[in-house]
């Protein structure tokens, strides 16, 4: 390959891609072009930067610039923007300074990320109304918070950015209301896990209003109110956040005629390959195989982002390597909840891809009765009907969240519950009951498949 | 069936049995004969009794015998010894309160357990000198350190019982060296972790003696010192814990013809079935399958024992169900250690099972970096050099010891490497980087393969 290997976005599949790429392949000329000032950075630390928990948003950057540059020797371009890809001429077109210069390319990956949505509410561009989704943002809340003394905030969307920013301005003294529109929060958590998530809040003193529609935002330069039901209703707000979900950034892609998937991410193989030659996808842009169901999916997480990005490094330094699949694995804190998930949950979406969903949900301690500290596990865990194999799971409680990643491994493995129930997991008192509460769960499940 | 189904020993694998099959069949007649006053008690939970961290022995019960015979119809007879089996004529001879008797079974289990290893050392009827295998020397140690002012204690062996040992006799103000014949304590944990936990006793003010060999107590009624290397040097003993090991309780079985396997304890086919008819057995005193190998192994842990007695009672009740494997997943605290361990570390066990091991030992963080909390977790990560399949992994940290059920799910669903790289775990600050510390250790490790 003479030409470069051009990278698109200088985040977590980009420069993961980077830096694989030369370490596999010193000789290899990688350039990345970012369009902002941030690369490398830990957007999911965000809201732990306008908690406090993290003192300085630099701290959130895992590699620096010049370490790049410097130490691992990519050719990183910050405030430069793809305008424009040619997959024909194998060139993109890139915007610096107010001038365009052309790029030729061997290699092409498009880590071009997601954007928060922005649903069309009257009053977004009110002083106090942000999204989080980059760092600036993250940096323009904490400021806007630490300036003023402000007394409600309504976060907008109860996902994962909702829990987490709701935990954030309590920490730091504000009286927070979610408002989101389905009937409960964490929506790819399943219901049982987001019931325990959002008693807990309220416990904390979030206010948690579901089923409740915003239609904008009202004040006089700054907000001060948001409305509710139709315009019918008004509640207070000195600070909005609207964190209604993300969606993946493909316009660039489109316009180049590289193919979108069905969930409008961009289409990928196994190996990130979009339908045009040399050309790669990544990240929050881009779909990944679900491991449960085989299906393209469009799970825009950290993990996914870095382990396809270091996969392609590794293919166009010359050895082929799978992207890995996601089985949409998360995890949230809720205050002093940790709930997480993974593989398929939701009935509907399980019948969809030609599964008899069975679930139970049950409540099993994280120690034997007897050690102090044990605390409960609220499990719910689905399988198929016929084949018996474990197609997730979500669980919520003050210790133990992690234990979702025996289910994840489970899951991608393609064990069924017998095999679940079977596996030999770590028991000694200071850690777990003798039935850890995944086997409890699946001796429970199991007990409904007879 | 008309005779009962018959159980010899009222522990983990006799009473997981009994209760199963009386809830599967509840018209089943089911005996349990234990020789003595404990039945189902929780052995794991010994140390902490002795820490002072259980208040209460009987805390350590798990279901009273009360329940068993009311709650659950379970025929428990405590204080009866069986003294012989006869699989002619499927009868168990019984001896209580001086009598003997004959019980047919219509099935039977020998759940015998197993026994503390008492070397041959001189001394070891002085007052003081204790094993740790039942509730009866757990309270003999617990009332033998209020009753008197002890400085200092010995701990022979550097297993589980002697680690955990170690922690509970500190915390109740007494110095304690441990004494341990082989290069290292935890020798199933392999010698890196082993290491860990190593400094940090000694950072915890206990004394780790390695390659030391014990010859025996010497005292005047009490013990006050330990000899070592063959008599030639003494060190003060005011206390005495030998936790060496144990052997199965299989005289009663061998005296039956009842077939032992290769380890010495009782040889079970996959439903926990001997080579005599109706005759099964589980727990301390039986062999399982070592997932990893294929081979039958003796790993006597507790979820082993319960499992393969669950299944068993599923079984005799009229389900036949596999007891499971084992792939020898334990992990134990040393202070404000958790390590832990799945598979197969060990080389020359590797090879001798038909494997090229090969193998990395990583520290990675528990958090990211910049969120407070995070600590090192030390993995040792082992694969086979062809086929790549995982065989095991050992860990020790502060925290997170239990993602070693991660391993153990990948050890059982036999997946490489590269499959272990590739799962979805689960990250979000608080809980985990964006690479799991076992992710991290996959990636370091495939690097070697290539």
């Amino acid at each position: 390959m003479d030409d470069p290997f051009v990278i698109v976005g200088g985040d977590a599949a980009g420069m993961s891609a980077a830096s694989k790429a030369k370490r596999e392949n010193p000789d290899l000329e990688v350039i990345v072009f970012e369009r902002g000032e941030w690369v490398s950075y830990a957007a999911c630390g965000m809201p732990y930067y306008v908690k406090g928990t993290v003192d300085d948003l630099d701290d959130l950057v895992a590699v620096t610039p010049e370490e790049f540059r410097e130490g691992r020797d990519v050719d990183l371009r910050t405030n430069h923007e793809v305008v424009a890809i040619d997959p024909d001429t194998q060139t993109v077109t890139v915007e610096a300074d107010g001038e365009q210069f052309d790029q030729p390319y061997g290699a092409l990956l498009i880590g071009t990320g997601a954007r928060a949505i922005q649903p069309p509410f009257d009053g977004l561009d009110l002083e106090g109304v942000f999204t989080l989704r980059s760092m600036d943002e993250a940096d323009a809340i904490e400021d806007d918070v630490s300036a003023h003394d402000l007394e409600t905030a309504a976060i907008v969307g109860g996902g994962y950015v909702g829990v987490e920013m709701a935990e954030a301005l309590t920490e730091r003294g504000i009286e927070v209301s979610i408002y989101e529109m389905l009937p409960q929060i964490l929506q790819p958590f399943g219901e049982e896990t987001a019931s325990v998530v959002e008693d807990h809040l309220e416990d904390q003193g979030v206010s948690v209003h579901l089923e409740t529609a915003v239609d904008g935002f009202e004040g006089d330069d700054r907000v001060d109110e948001v409305l509710l039901d139709g315009g019918d209703r008004a509640e207070p707000a000195d600070l909005v956040v609207v964190g209604v979900g993300v969606a993946p950034n493909v316009s660039l892609a489109e316009e180049a005629g590289i193919e979108l998937g069905p969930t409008g991410a961009i289409a990928t193989d196994e190996y990130g390959r979009t339908n045009c030659d040399d050309v790669y996808a990544a990240g929050d842009a881009a779909e990944a195989t679900n491991v449960v169901t085989g299906e393209p999916d469009h799970v825009p997480l950290a993990l996914t982002a870095n382990r396809a990005g270091r996969a392609i490094g590794t293919t166009v330094a010359g050895e082929p390597t799978p992207t890995g699949g996601t089985a949409g694995t998360a995890i949230v804190k809720a205050f002093d909840l940790g709930a997480a998930r993974t593989g398929i949950i939701d009935e509907e979406r399980a019948r969809d891809a030609g599964f008899d969903p069975v679930s139970v949900t049950i409540e099993a301690p994280t120690r034997p009765h007897y050690y102090p500290g044990a605390t409960e596990l609220t499990i719910t865990l689905v399988a198929d009907r016929e084949t018996e194999r474990v197609l997730g799971a979500s669980l919520v409680g003050r210790d133990g969240a992690k234990r979702i990643d025996t289910v994840a491994t489970a899951v991608d493995a393609e064990l069924t519950v017998g095999e679940l129930l079977n596996l030999d997991l770590a028991y000694a008192p200071p850690f777990s009951p003798v039935w850890d509460p995944v086997l409890t769960a699946a001796k429970v499940l199991s007990g409904t498949l007879e």
